[in-house]
């Protein structure tokens, strides 16, 4: 029930081995061989970069929808989901700017982005992070897991989402892809 | 725009003199006869204990209750409002199990906390700290000035709050009472 904070720390060696990193808007990040998934903010001097975020309480989904979210979400470390996506983004001042009703007008009445996002459950297990309010680069980390044969679905959802208004709001995004390394 | 972290110091000196301080809910903190108010987050090893807290965008306010609170709201720093109040909150795990539609609710359709604040305007300046996602023992630091006059209404308006369903989630509250020192 309490925050967790977790560190996505990009290095030589890892348990998940980069498949390929892209940077969709905005800055790359620089380019490592694997990364770890950490619980806490290890003090790494190996890692070429440490993305931090915490899980915390939902911000937009009603309860009516997280009701029929929770029912066909999987868990994380399922044994045949060995790919995973990494995915940090950066929004705009201008997202930051508007009131709770107004970016949830945005991101579900016209994005769509909470029933986008459970057409593709039960196959894509899903972690959300908040790195705003901690001064980290990135607002967000989410965090995805799914078998090798789902991504042509995963990619269709992450194009869907990039095509909605939501995403005129998103300056920095990266797409780094995994493969689970043990 | 972006997040600012501020630090409430603790100690035997400081720019704010303690007047009183109250548990209103749950265990009090160490007497201190004095606050300082910090940007960042000073390493400061004569404090007797500091609170930190993010300021950072809108969560509860509709655009139609900002624009009505912002005309009417006072900045910090009125040379005439000599008192302030520290109220440093923290709310039980129920709270934050709920949706936002369901926190809206309790917040303001039922409680008023919004209507209720702006009342008391353009008597009160405040500003709100969000400390939960940092790991800090208290989800919210509020921060009120007013001049010495208003503090009767102050008693008033945190009063009202007290009373209300919103205030059933509250399982830490600390009222400090301070008088601008220099």
């Amino acid at each position: 029930m309490n925050p967790t904070l977790s560190s996505f720390v990009g290095g030589d060696r890892g348990d998940w081995t980069v498949r390929r990193a892209v940077a969709v808007s905005g800055d790359a990040l620089a380019a490592v061989a694997a990364v770890d998934v950490v619980a806490g903010a290890p003090d790494d001097g190996r890692a070429r970069w440490v993305l931090r975020g915490v899980v915390s309480h939902d911000r937009y989904v009603t309860r009516a929808e997280k009701t029929l979210l929770a029912a066909r979400s999987p868990p994380l470390g399922r044994p045949e989901a060995t790919y995973a996506a990494l995915i940090p983004i950066k929004k705009s001042d201008a997202w930051w700017a508007m009131t709770q009703d107004e970016r949830r007008a945005v991101l579900e009445e016209r994005s769509r982005h909470i029933a986008i996002g459970g057409e593709y459950l039960p196959a894509i297990a899903r972690r959300l992070h908040h790195g705003r309010d901690l001064g980290e680069p990135f607002d967000f980390i989410t965090w995805f897991e799914y078998r090798p044969e789902d991504e042509p679905a995963f990619d269709e959802f992450v194009a869907r989402l990039r095509r909605s208004d939501e995403w005129r709001f998103v300056e920095r995004e990266i797409d780094i892809r995994l493969v689970r390394t043990t």
